[in-house]
């Protein structure tokens, strides 16, 4: 089983537990739980839910999580051996562990004699026996056991004789999976793959090798891969690298490196499409703005800048890419910035679908585009805004309202806070003048924009705001400085499109995204295929 | 050379032409100025800073570059081999990086039969003429040449011997290296090493071999570093990892694993514990959010979250650092947050300078902040606000000012703006009302509060914003989302302090962050050192 290369490799998820101590992570319950189905749905072998014996927040998640049917994966409660010198069944932690009632746990010991002797202050003898006697204490309880050697990777390099030693106890207590933990992240991807072959060779093809790395050297994915090819069969890692200091390994990066690049199985057949969708719920639940850059997953990973690139791609699609971006269930972008040439322009207008953009035209889109970004704005992530500013540049372009004047007013009065919003604008020909409050200034002006546009859009019900970011730029100017505002729309269904607004006021800037966004999706559905000329 | 490790290794930085192609990323002249400046002191052997040939922005920085003197870097010019069928001196492109004036030259050319048929359209025999004489070309007119095999492990994998071909025309035009690019990014570590071999193998001693990698497979650090261990001489990559889709190697790890892992000199004696204000410096100027988790050099890297960790590093520095964090810059962090223990709260409290901070009184910080928490209030980020909580629950602590109300108005009539505050407060015992006007309405509010406190505390002339952030929680209740606001400040000085506000109200939140901002400048020289007591 450890030389002979296998060909499904265990992807075991630990985004509940490890990717909580991420700085910024602050998981509900119910957080959990959303996450957990969604790993479930995506097909991973074990979910590590949580620590039931350290806070009462982890265990409740079990106490869920049992009511539930899970399909593709085992929910693990994680924890430690036992304390030094008490029996397992006596250790409250232990016991915790039993009571979460799942059919896997997870428990770690220490590897390494520093950790021994200078922070669990024990004796060597005393770890192994706490190793053991922990791990059968669980298998008499019916648990299946996945043992995490903690700084197993520090502990082998000083003292390889004590490290096997540990792991040995956790086999022979009856652990199903040694894992190797690289807990301080400090080694390096053929480092990995050594050490995994010596704990191989040492136990011999019966005995299952893990790993557990951490990406303090910038190396978590690769050594993962590394391990893998070496003969590992089980690997340890959360969505977007979540973890504490610099991450665990990025399962995003890991499984589609597994399944693409090692020709190795680590989800149910078809399910690596749905990669790019967890990684993205995965950050939304998180409330983390995620990576763009992300390897496979990230949403400039196949974005093209470059006007040569993007001319080599209109000529040969694998030029720039070494994948195809649909295997994980992202795509193919061009890139339009104030570098941009004709080509990316063209091929965004053709990505659009606005068609007939003649090279008139074309000159006219990247001057102004040059000119609305020296101001704040950027396109590269506002598709929505860049079809409104083509089309506004057409001939005949007629817009549904126009913004006469606006006034806004926030106030508090001791505890008392208001905000309101009046507006004025042209819709039809005819003026609406329209007030509204809100809990903030920005919804207010929100709510007075809906209003005024009910009576002649009332599809406007259906649009939604999904996102609102806020980007200071110029920071060195503190309040002064230039805003920029994203907004992120969905109508309900599968639609989604995304302005933006810029200028010194946040207001102003706000403003200028909402009333793209409006017009967009109220003037999108009929005017999509149709041609544009100048 | 090649097989014998040698003890210093290029590092060829190119954040500023790849770098510029991220996503998100535009850079002025003077951006590229400051950042190549930066570069220099950190002490790069080569700063590669753009494209002369492809865009008059790049060419305007190689002229205001020529001006400048510099003391560790050579400024480096990119183009591409001569079209097919031209001379290398009827070609504009080769002739504008000959005009850059740059003592260094860096040329791209095919390595690649598809490439070469598909891309380029031309024939073999001719690709390898353009690499020999274009190359050749450059050494005549006193360059030293550093040539990049663009796609050079697809086109080995697919021909070997074409590939080599390609090398063999550059070398004998006479490049000083030739480096190997990964241009899409496709291959793992050990791939890497074993083409790097077979490189070197062919060449022979004499020949310096270069690598160019990207991080689609998030291996970028990993494979450049196998690389390296394999008799690679010369890296190129970026700061923060900037760069085209998932970006290019990132220098800020590949530089530590070098001199701190590989044990190889890559920098300056002594200037390794720079890079950690490189990274930041760079970010600023590029204005992209810093990635908390960078290896080595992010925030985060060295944070300490998991009450666990905080006990057993309270016992032993290294339990859970691989490195002392000082070799970078960069500093260990105690992280606060609701699922903190007490140690983390006392450690925290010792960080800033709270000594004395008794059981019950770090009971009752432990609860207001798991209170806040869920406000939408951070204080991961926010130490001064932290520090503010902290006094405010000790006996005794008399605040400098208090608000009473305030009133924001924002307005727009055609193309006039307006923004205005007015603000009551009441400072030692007496009120004060006061109005300001701004560019914005935060602008304003920040206005109006400096114009009230001035005539009590002048000193609040020193006190800047350095940035402002805006984060909005629970975005998927669009604009009626909890928005949180994050200011950094700083005294022109080396004292930096931050603080958070946080609310639906975007400028109640705002407020909140200011005025925390402005009493614990005010307060804390006094204070610091002061035993606080509950």
């Amino acid at each position: 089983m450890s030389n002979a290369q296998p060909s499904h490799i265990e992807i075991f998820d630990t985004t509940l537990r490890d990717g909580g101590q991420t700085e910024g992570i602050s998981y509900s319950v119910d957080d959990k739980l959303r996450i957990a189905r969604k790993l479930d749905e995506l097909g991973v072998a074990f979910i590590e839910g949580g620590w039931p014996g350290s806070n009462p927040k982890d265990a409740l998640f079990f106490e869920q999580a049992r009511k539930e049917k899970w399909t593709h994966a085992k929910i693990v409660a994680f924890g430690a051996t036992r304390r030094a010198k008490f029996k397992p069944e006596e250790d409250p932690s232990v016991r915790a562990l039993v009571d979460a009632g799942t059919e896997v746990c997870c428990i770690f010991g220490k590897s390494s004699v520093l950790q021994v002797e200078e922070v669990l202050r024990t004796t060597l003898e005393e770890n192994l026996r706490m190793i053991e006697e922990t791990v059968a204490y669980l298998r008499s309880q019916g648990k299946r056991v996945i043992y995490d050697g903690e700084h197993f990777f520090d502990g082998f390099d000083r003292n390889p004789d004590y490290a096997l030693k540990c792991l040995g106890a956790a086999h022979k207590g009856g652990a199903e999976t040694l894992v190797l933990c690289d807990t301080n992240g400090g080694h390096l991807p053929w480092e990995v793959a050594a050490t995994v072959q010596a704990v191989q060779k040492h136990f011999g093809p019966g005995v299952r090798v893990g790993i557990h790395l951490h990406d303090d050297t910038g190396c978590g994915v690769a050594s993962s891969v590394a391990a893998i090819h070496a003969g590992a069969v089980h690997v340890q890692g959360t969505i977007n690298g979540y973890g504490e200091r610099c991450g665990n390994a990025n399962l995003c990066v890991v499984i589609p490196n597994i399944e693409l690049k090692l020709k190795l199985r680590a989800l149910p057949a078809g399910h690596l499409a749905r990669l790019h969708e967890v990684a993205a719920f995965v950050a939304e639940v998180a409330n983390l703005a995620p990576a763009n850059q992300m390897a496979y997953v990230g949403y400039s990973a196949f974005a093209h800048k470059a006007g040569v690139h993007v001319s080599a791609m209109q000529r040969h699609p694998d030029a720039y890419q070494h994948i195809d971006p649909k295997l994980v269930g992202n795509e193919m972008r061009v890139v339009v910035s104030e570098l941009s040439g004709r080509s990316n322009i063209v091929e965004k207008a053709t990505e659009l679908g606005l068609t007939g953009l003649d090279d008139k035209l074309g000159a006219k889109v990247v001057e102004l585009i040059k000119a609305k970004e020296h101001e704040g704005f950027s396109y590269e992530a506002a598709e929505a805004s860049v079809a409104l500013l083509v089309r506004r540049l057409t001939t005949g372009y007629q817009p549904l309202f126009t913004l006469l004047d606006y006034r806004g007013m926030v106030s508090r009065h001791g505890d008392r806070q208001a905000a309101e919003a009046t507006i004025k604008l042209t819709v039809q020909g005819r003026e609406v003048h329209m007030v509204a409050e809100g809990n903030g200034p920005v919804n207010a002006f929100d709510t007075a924009l809906r209003k005024a546009l009910h009576p002649f859009f009332p599809q406007v019900d259906q649009i939604q705001l999904a996102d609102y970011k806020v980007r200071i730029l110029n920071s060195n100017s503190g309040t002064g400085a230039i805003t920029r505002v994203l907004i992120d729309w969905h109508d309900g269904s599968e639609r989604r499109w995304s302005t933006v607004g810029a200028g010194t006021n946040i207001l102003d800037a706000t403003w200028l995204a909402l009333a793209d966004g409006y017009e967009y999706a109220l003037t999108e559905a009929a005017a999509h295929k149709k041609e544009v000329s100048a």
